[in-house]
């Protein structure tokens, strides 16, 4: 579909008079994020239904971005919404998108939601009051019944359709038959609309301030990039950052969130002049805030590839200020010395084989060749052994943490050295 | 031109009676290298033109390289070369190339000559015997005389042409007034063909077994990719690796120079425990090997994206190895360990902001960010300035070259993360 058919005419009575559509979550007008990701996955032209008084701040917001999008006034919006679908009659041809202005949908719900047909349902919807949603049953891959108080139903209604002209016809019928005054789920029940289940990836609706918490929580969790996250990210820094993420989101930027982890990260660096244990546990927590930065841009759109290359580089000076002071306040012979140095060499080199592997091949390490995500010795994993042996520090644990990771980061290197050659040759 | 004419119907009597296209230079025969490039830069047909006795031979290295190409005999091959052409007649439409089968050319010169018309003349032949050579006299943009003897000329012919149909009139005219016997200058001159210079890009004909070495210096030394070269490479480095590379090319293949260079480094870095200038110097010394992997990749037309990516992990190894080795068998206090760790972190995120540009970008980090090409830093001269100190080592100047080093090295990352911030946002 090429087209998208946006209703927003409805009177928002629990969000401070303000349009819905144009309430921020995560930093992004709820109508800036579903039109921007449509854009991106084909959608050229918009039409906006709205009523006399939201056309105004409508109109402004669609100039403000540039949206290609035509704004129509629905002069009744206290009647059905049903009614201002079919004031797009003539608007659309061929497939097109109809969306609801106060709903957040993730960025992967979107990709997959539009390429489905009829009413997309959710059979698993992690982040809705089940009780306050639209419910659906279902016959024959086909609408049967559609209401909140259904009381036997197979999915909930995301408020996301593809549909075609053929809608019109009945909403003409409807039309006639209640002056004008039925709601957009007679209409779906009447066209006995085709079902696509589109399972667990994410959306919501806002209906009160209670509802943009969840919201934001929503789009931090499913932007989670992932590849490339080792054991300790996945089980543990990435649940306690995305719940740093979704309280940030609306207050910091990226770019802030890199430059308070770096800074961070340095200073647990200077607390092994200091206090072993308490740096360990420190550079443990700049490991999960690392996760930050990057969940936040993924959750506000605002991710850049300048972004991601002066995090990648800050990152490794974290790491790398941290084993030489470490080094210095522990170490004293030559060899231990020795062994620190390929840690450190080490520990870059996990990253610059991986991240040189994008530079040759313009495509992700991870994706092409699956067989590194199995490998250990990631950041993550490294971090939270090193508090681990900083918690008890004697010499000799410390001379152990220097030596495996000398070992893990250098054989890591070359292990991916070697997936690398057999994937590509 | 999407087609190309080549003339291959001369009797080579000076190379051992094997026709001079399927002649190797640099591993590869003439006429592969030439269609290969000229295929990549737009020529979908060829018609070969030849004759009966190399014929099996020519459609032999057609078919084995799957080149899009058709053989024509010219049944008197001791006529002149101007009948050769005039058989490919009714054989090529629009514009068209016409090349010598003898004659080799780098890539850069093709590249443009490609989009030059008529005759393509060299005024700076820097690889041609130019006494031997045929020379033309251009007047008006036009080809006023041309011949081997000329007193008088502007450039040398480079047997490369960009002609169209119009030309079959100028050797349908020969054929009947000299009985099919009238060599390609007599057209070239009948028909006052246009001339583009394409200057001193390199080329080269091969007549003699003296002409393939000129023909092989040739190739290593315009294959120089360079972007990325310090001060030193292009100094001292690239002039030793480039004469190396040309006594190789034809004997290794560029893994097997990757993999010996990379023993030569790590053997060098081992020599800092017995001899600190030997180590220097045989350092130095795999310094300048580094290029003519490369080299020998380019010219042989067999770089790999995943040579590219391993040469480039063993290098980093190379100088973290040789530097830790040198901190362990010259330093003793902590703190110069310290600088040492530092001095080995910088040297190897030297490369990781260069590299790492190109994993976020998907560019060239020194096309797109030219200001990164003028900071000092690069690995060429951390070599040779790591070298020079070892030459006499005292106890302060190893220091002083740590320190100098932890220095150096890391500013350019602070200026690189400026420069490229500065030229991206
Ligand atoms: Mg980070
Ligand atoms: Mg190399």
């Amino acid at each position: 579909p090429e087209m998208a058919v946006i209703l927003a005419a409805g009177l928002g009575t629990r969000m401070g008079g303000k349009p819905k559509g144009l309430v921020k979550v995560a930093g992004r007008e709820i109508l800036y994020r579903t039109m921007a990701i449509l854009q991106r996955v084909g959608v050229k032209r918009f039409v906006l239904v709205t009523n006399d008084r939201y056309a105004p701040l409508y109109r402004e917001f669609i100039e403000k971005y540039g949206f290609p999008a035509e704004v129509i006034i629905n002069p009744e919006p206290e009647k059905g919404n049903g009614h201002s679908l079919h004031l797009a009659k003539g608007r659309v041809s061929g497939k097109f998108v109809l969306v609801m202005s106060d709903h957040v949908y993730s960025g992967v719900f979107l990709e997959k939601a539009i390429r489905g047909d009829g009413l997309i349902a959710d059979r698993r919807p992690g982040w809705v009051d089940v009780g306050e949603a639209t419910k659906v049953k279902v016959k024959n891959g086909r609408v049967e019944k559609i209401g909140k108080g259904l009381k036997e139903w197979d999915a909930v209604d995301t408020g996301f359709f593809v549909l075609d002209e053929g809608i019109f016809e009945v909403t003409e019928e409807l039309e006639r038959e209640r002056n004008g005054d039925y709601s957009l789920s007679e209409v779906v029940e009447r066209a006995t609309l085709p079902v696509t289940f589109v399972d667990g990836l994410g959306w919501t609706d806002v209906d009160t301030p209670e509802d943009i918490k969840q919201a934001r929580k929503m789009l931090v969790k499913t932007a989670v990039k992932g590849t490339g996250d080792g054991f300790v990210s996945r089980h543990l820094n990435r649940k306690i950052s995305t719940e740093i993420s979704a309280l940030l989101v609306d207050k910091v930027t990226p770019n802030q969130m890199t430059a308070f982890t770096f800074a961070l990260g340095i200073f647990s660096a200077l607390l092994t002049l200091v206090s072993l244990p308490l740096a360990g546990i420190l550079y443990q927590l700049s490991s999960i805030l690392d996760g930050v930065d990057g969940e936040i841009a993924r959750a506000q759109l605002r991710t850049s590839r300048l972004g991601g290359y002066i995090d990648s580089i800050l990152d490794r000076y974290v790491d790398g200020t941290f084993l030489a002071l470490l080094a210095y306040s522990t170490l004293s012979e030559p060899l231990w010395y020795l062994i620190a140095l390929f840690a450190l060499l080490g520990a870059v080199m996990v990253s610059y084989s991986t991240e040189r592997f994008k530079g040759a091949f313009c495509r992700d390490a991870y994706a092409e060749v699956p067989s590194l995500r199995k490998l250990p010795g990631k950041r993550d994993e490294r971090v939270f052994l090193t508090m681990l042996f900083l918690l008890y520090p004697i010499p000799v644990s410390i001379k152990a943490l220097f030596a495996i990771l000398a070992i893990l980061t250098n054989l890591r290197v070359a292990l991916t050295l070697y997936f690398v050659s057999r994937k590509v040759s």
